[in-house]
């Protein structure tokens, strides 16, 4: 078969394959958002004839023959030509779909599912015993899984690659090491300081319906575009992207907590926003899809913490806040601005603010090496997640369902996911930096309401590239070095010095 | 291979297809009710793959292979017994299956998913000459469709037979043409009656919010489950089922109209009773499946006007309506009833009443009659719709919104499915009649809040049974005879004749 032939039927099977699993995508946001009680059973077996369907496709023997067709040839010589990414990634997906047993497959998907079922009935009850066979059968398989897939160094390299392509255990320590010693030391001094921000303002009554009126016309506001996408409360936000055209967020409102509805929607639009961005034509090829969660977290960390925490963005937003929330009219910009800015170690990653959010992460990453080190044993989760929070955090939880039980992550297989969260963080304050280099200052423009100019930027360098080069090698290519941890301590310290005073 | 063995097979094969074609179910819902507006491309786009891959799977040969191993075999010997059933649908299916071109199914897709966007945006515009195109070729595709099927007499009764299994428009004709003669006759007099409703108590103001609150306690106080499915505002209301346990069920609410969002939910309801009544151990076969479209409209006709209706039924709910609806308060019991009962030729076949409605649908008939022998160009429509309205109704529409282009239907593809619309009416008031023979006058339970008897009857005899039967066998097993346009002209007469005093 011609290079030309095999390109174009691989090119049109894997679209008919990407069709067909954004079904799926809808079927998941509406089990999220819509679902009415008694629809789960049969919904849980529409994923289950999906996944069916997919992991034929995805083993398909033609597939091997078209790449094969493909080898070497002039069409994939370009190495970032969008045809020789798309084999590349194709290849790579291939050959790790071929290297899990359907046995694997399946069992992994059963035991996941049981699992988190399971961690939604024991985290109430703080039931840790109850959930810990679940888990280590998860367990057992992720490290059954990580040996079919393959790896060179650590068992643990072979999941942190599905999330964040070519990056490893040992590139991640050096950066950790470093954030762990700026965080420490940044924490020391905003506890000693004398200043401390009233957050009983973030407490007082924020209507479900003023939220969301609020919420929409922030993303309006900021370029998110809602004819190309919708915004539903749900009890653990999410975005998803269904096809171009279809990016949806959805969020929840406490009517007695600010942040959660509105420094949630600002999060899952930086995710919308990068799903808007992908080039539309490359749709269903990874030409047009994002990069790597790592990157996908630097778009929603950027628009939540950067954009949204920034003092300029709340010049331009408070008034309307405060339209909105008349209860905050007895509250100056200033004091709402170091509300939202708050810093206190605490036990909830989700609640955690800019500077310990890291800490968080790192606790996740260490145990999760040990385990796959089996220098930890799961039964010890518990006393090693205390030290570790007594250590690096200065509190200790009392249950375990504030401690090692308070995530689904792992419940769901999500082992090796975590460090991506901190990933992004890293990224984002290091595309932000080029983007401040490039366009000058960007705060006075937040100010104005001038969002455009850097939107446009991340649209320019980040989301239109997709797929296009591997995750560290886009950060060298917009930033001109690779990822490293001085940027996001640069920013935290510039911007929590200011606000503590020292 | 043994029998059992291919019945098995067959079996999980023909369940799986159907979880996966009830994703499309789940998509079709999401695209009348959800979706954002830039996400109709790639909708479509979900649609054609999944119509590709439904194509292959209805036409795979290893379905010829079964059915061949079951021919004769004892497991079909019983023609009713649950495998029979089964086994007479699935062979039914694959040989129509078989008849279509792959190429046709997906061009069907796409065309009909394109012009129902088109229609909708056409309508608004009354964007005849914009719409026209799309509608040529959705009917050029059904004409091939038809073609591709097979037929005895008319190629239109290929598209009825998919709507109504054994009908033909040979039998449909007498049954239109009595019809006709005594709706003529009842019009005639009731426009000659010197009483006359007042229909302005319709059109005062009737806040969305209070419609919906009071759409939703209708449905649980008749025994829809609404834990079980949903009710959702949209543009054209329909009903669809995702699977058992979860259908949905949509309406609209005018503010200055009283009977779109209440008539139109108690509509629906009835076409969600029947699917709530399935039995749910054989969803995704057909002994779990509605048997026709006619038996279907038949039940959503009962709720919205035997039922709803009634003077008894709003001797129970005329309270509850004048308590959310406090701009009631100075209107009689009997002046509301006699105002939702009002008989008045109109354009619209959504709004007509129950004497008129079936005069549309006769105008439907012959002008899809006449398209399909190519007795009328889809150009001249406009001029035959006009002429026959005039020739039926008395009223003819100035433009074309209210006139050829007020339907969705036909840029769906659904020619050869308006007849099943006055099949629902006929059907209707002969199982009415029946249940009431075997359950005593039924108004006085209504009026005591006493729906569940009735509700019994349906799912005994016709929810239950899924297809066991086809619709006519069906009908004449519950009533003791075919169906007949007696019971539906009995039941309008007499109604009628109280109402308007002759």
């Amino acid at each position: 078969m011609r290079p030309e032939e095999a390109y174009t039927r691989l090119l049109e099977f894997q679209r008919e394959t990407a069709y067909l699993a954004s079904l799926g995508a809808l079927a998941a946001w509406d089990q999220r958002t819509m679902i009415p009680k008694k629809g789960h059973a049969h919904r849980a077996m529409q994923f289950a004839a999906l996944a069916r369907l997919l992991h034929q496709r995805r083993t398909d023997p033609r597939i091997g023959e078209w790449l094969a067709a493909l080898e070497g040839s002039p069409l994939v010589q370009d190495p970032h030509a969008d045809e020789a990414v798309n084999v590349r990634e194709w290849k790579r997906a291939y050959e790790k779909a071929l290297r899990i047993p359907e046995r694997l497959a399946v069992e992994l998907a059963q035991a996941t599912s049981e699992a988190e079922t399971a961690w939604e009935e024991a985290r109430p009850k703080d039931d840790w015993k109850g959930f810990l066979p679940y888990l280590k059968r998860v367990l057992a398989l992720k490290k059954e899984e990580a040996e079919a897939l393959g790896y060179e160094k650590e068992p643990y390299d072979a999941l942190l690659d599905e999330y964040e392509p070519g990056m490893r255990a040992e590139e991640l320590k050096p950066l950790f090491a470093e954030l762990r010693e700026g965080l420490a030391a940044l924490l020391d001094r905003i506890l000693g300081s004398a200043r401390r921000p009233d957050t009983s303002i973030l407490h007082r009554h924020f209507p479900k319906e003023k939220q969301e009126a609020f919420a929409k016309e922030l993303l309006l506001a900021l370029g998110y575009d809602l004819e190309a996408g919708r915004l539903d409360p749900t009890a653990h936000p999410f975005e998803i992207s269904i096809g171009p055209g279809d990016v949806r967020l959805t969020t929840r409102y406490y009517e007695d907590f600010f942040n959660a509805g509105i420094f949630g929607t600002l999060h899952e639009m930086g995710h919308g926003l990068y799903e808007q961005g992908l080039p539309p034509e490359h749709w269903g090829t990874p030409r047009g899809e994002a990069v790597s969660l790592g990157v996908h977290e630097s778009q929603s960390r950027t628009w939540e913490n950067l954009v949204g925490r920034s003092f300029g963005f709340w010049r331009r937003f408070y008034p309307r806040a405060q339209a909105y929330f008349p209860e905050l009219l007895d509250v100056s910009l200033e004091a709402f601005h170091f509300a939202i800015n708050a810093v206190e170690p605490s036990l909830i990653r989700v609640e955690a603010d800019e500077v310990t959010y890291n800490l968080h992460i790192l606790i996740r990453f260490e145990l999760e090496l040990a385990l796959f080190r089996n220098e930890l044993a799961p039964e010890d989760l518990p006393l090693a997640w205390g030290e570790r929070y007594r250590a690096y955090l200065g509190v200790a939880p009392r249950d375990y369902r504030d401690g090692v039980m308070q995530d689904v992550h792992w419940s769901g297989g999500l082992l090796g996911y975590f460090p991506t969260y901190t990933l992004g963080n890293v990224y984002a304050a290091q595309f932000f930096k080029k983007a401040e280099e490039a366009l000058g200052p960007l705060e006075e423009g937040f100010a104005q309401g001038e969002f455009g100019a850097f939107l446009d930027w991340s649209r320019r360098n980040i989301h239109r590239e997709g797929s296009r080069f591997r995750p560290k090698a886009l950060v060298e290519r917009v930033t001109g070095e690779p990822p490293s941890a001085r940027y996001l301590l640069d920013y935290l310290n510039r911007k929590f010095s200011a606000l503590y005073g020292f």
